[in-house]
């Protein structure tokens, strides 16, 4: 029983280091964290330039195993110490958790037989996605994420709205344009150029050079400028909105029934009614 | 007699299938056009492919046969099914929805005769325009649309300033890099320049190369970005007026005179006076 | 006597044509003037195109004489019909006008004697700014010259902000990539190169070749992105609020007083307080 | 006691100069400030430019010492003048004007020693700096600086969100692209392109070539473009929310406790409640 006890008490230890981030263990857990993470994707990053790989490949290597038994070590804490193991492994931070360790163990064993280079690279690459255990610090509550889900709908209708302009856009400028030599060789490019044109990002990879492909292409942009300030502004709305709707709560507890999240101008309990100390 | 009143029952269930998306039929037909409209445009751009075109040449006109015919018996569905066919065939989908059965019949007789090739290319690229029957998934009642159709003066406004200013900005750096290597070779070229600049599409392939055009041009880039805020601006404005002028309607139907869309907030029927129920 | 009032209501009638846009005659009037001015900048805009002036010059001489003499009967008739000339002939308009018409007959006195090619070239190019004609179809009273105007010293602000943070992040990538052959040749051109980069133009012109310069250029575009989205925010915003304080006028004329410009809301006269007709 | 009283005279006189610009002497002062920065800013610039030096530098050197003499005299003035002269020392005015004197006199005696080249340069750029006396005329009460520091932490969360985004972009499409000869050489060099492809900037030094590396680009361009207008409309948001809780005061001083900076629509003294006289 005694054992139990120290169990469950070392188990509630760990919970608090990994789980609050505002208690001092938590804190210094968390750093660490950010570290390593950060250090894993510079690794995975300088792994890819050939010049470093060749010098450095045995270091690399190595920092490679250290963070991945990091991560396991991290993954398989988090699984005990949570209250509801099942539910953790399959919510978005699990996943990436684990992601985060199997790359390595798999190329492990895959070097042993005669793979193909090609899914041993994309494996290696895969480590990339540690980089989303930072999301952890964006945190799930920020303004960012609920507007990011709020305006998924209007985000889905403004890129189909987009897409269908660059498609007849891209083809009225392939038809004016396939004859010069100017990289409009087929639609699915020039449709690629509308889309770089109209995002106003602009490569110049491709670019008219007639007279009118540049006067239509002209003609685009400036009606494709103004165009695209209606969906951005209503995104922007959207936000506007969402901001107001946003309700500001304090930390303090109602003296009777305890419950908190009071909004700041409340004078009374939401969940009782009673009256709060001012 | 009972013959018109199966013909009407068929003709019932046709509609229901081609107009109401909520249906199950309707669901089902609707991801089938999605689907062919997609497959539709994907063909005609794989047939822009020189090298694809080449190959699968018998395929994609094969492709191109079937989704043709498909889209003709859509269209004599949809003009026998609804009430008013000529209000239908002269709406903007009834136009697009013959446009796009059109073209591959054209080009069949067109063949025969010793017609010019630019001619049936267009023909063909017309093809393209289908993608506006997408448009029926972004839906009229959107902000979207209705956003653009509300805020079209302003939109003219704009294009007319921003352009008003290229004109002078364009002549200005002609003035000043004509004698350079840098691709100002005539005024409408330095209009392009401008419009390309102020935009902040930016390709490239005419920059800047003396000093003091450099210096200007990124005068004009300051100055540009700046201003081109204010109508950007003007247009978030107009956007975020309507949205709040944007009452909620629900699905509620007056229990005395069956009237629909009511304000999310009433309390009686807009159209008889009497209470709705709650 | 009778001379007089038919001089006066000859000179009312022109007026009336050249003023009042919503008369018959004024928009027959109007609706010339714009084919002019359009006709005049593509006369401009054709002759600087090498290739087209060696073929259509005199075409294009002889067209520049029509119009210039019609903008000079034009600006005569305005100065004429108008009640306080002085006034016109010194506001923006007024000198537009005039800057219309002078370049070709200026250019006919240069042509006699041994003047420099560029101050006549210049002199020609002047002509372009005849599209500033164009800007009495914005409209004085629309929002977009209103919010310009206001938000003038928040532009200025702006434009010396972003010019410091240039001139900063410029000199600092001058310092890291001069050694390289990317075109940082000096602190102008790294100036010019943030311009360029915190504007989002990006002609690529010039571009950091070593992996420091790509590394702090990369951090220079994330945090100018979002950095600009603050001043444009401002401007926004401005835009936003003098939207609000914008009162609607009618045409309405008080019954009692004459006065126009009421309150689209207003029942009682704002110049003499009776109740205006409903 | 005479001898004190002058020098408090001539210190009171200095410090109104110096610091109040809104007196005809500091008036004054603060244009030939403004003169001395731009002056000072263009000469180190043109430094820059091989030519220019190589033929003027014995004037730009002359140039610099009388510049680093004004800014070294107006240091010390300041210094002597403000009633806490540590206080202005370390702050963010005091430190950039120090700034501004000391690398022409530490140059002079680095070129005594055989010190590093880079060293000195760097040291030279330095000066450019002063660019930053001219956030002066911004003014810490102005909105921008406001706006900026209260969306310090949304920024900082906002390039968070952006990179992580690019880091996993740049991967996928390095491993798409690395094959062909596009510049996708790294990781880290995808990464910039991802990063020069979403803030719109598209330099073009980068840019997919194969179909497969083309479409995942342009659907990054399309996602990027919509999912970076919620972010924008954030700060966006923010500034507008801050605008609102922004009271006008006005300079009016009570006429009881001469406290100023009332609110516009004061009535009451906030600091005495004594009512204010209109």
């Amino acid at each position: 029983m005694t054992q139990e006890k120290t169990n469950s008490k070392w188990r509630h230890k760990l919970h608090e280091i990994l789980y609050e981030a505002d208690t001092p263990y938590g804190r210094v857990f968390n750093i660490g964290l950010f570290i390593t993470i950060i250090a894993s994707i510079i690794f995975v990053m300088l792994e890819s330039i050939q010049s470093i790989d060749s010098q450095y490949h045995d270091f690399l290597n190595a920092a490679e195993w250290v963070i991945t038994i990091l991560f396991s070590l991290e993954y398989i804490a988090r699984v005990i110490t949570v209250k509801k193991p099942l539910k953790y492994i399959f919510s978005f931070f699990g996943v990436i958790d684990l992601l985060s360790t199997i790359p390595k163990y798999l190329s492990f064993f895959l070097v042993g037989g005669a793979h193909s280079l090609v899914a041993l690279r994309a494996l290696r690459l895969l480590r990339v996605f540690r980089i989303l255990k930072l999301a952890r610090y964006i945190g799930e509550s920020t303004n960012l994420t609920r507007a990011l889900k709020a305006s998924r709908a209007k985000i889905s209708v403004f890129i189909l709205f987009v897409f269908i302009l660059c498609v007849i856009l891209g083809t009225i400028m392939y038809l004016i344009e396939s004859g010069q030599d100017s990289g409009f060789t087929s639609i699915p490019r020039s449709v690629y150029w509308a889309i770089v044109t109209l995002t106003t990002v602009g490569y110049g990879d491709i670019a008219p050079v007639s007279a009118l492909g540049q006067l239509i292409s002209s003609f685009i942009m400036l009606m494709g400028y103004a165009i695209l300030a209606v969906p951005t502004g209503i995104v922007s709305a959207e936000v506007v909105r969402m901001n107001k709707h946003n309700v500001h709560t304090n930390t303090q507890a109602c003296p009777y029934c305890m419950e908190e999240k009071h909004r700041d101008d409340a004078e009374y309990c939401y969940s009782c009614g009673n009256k709060l100390n001012e």
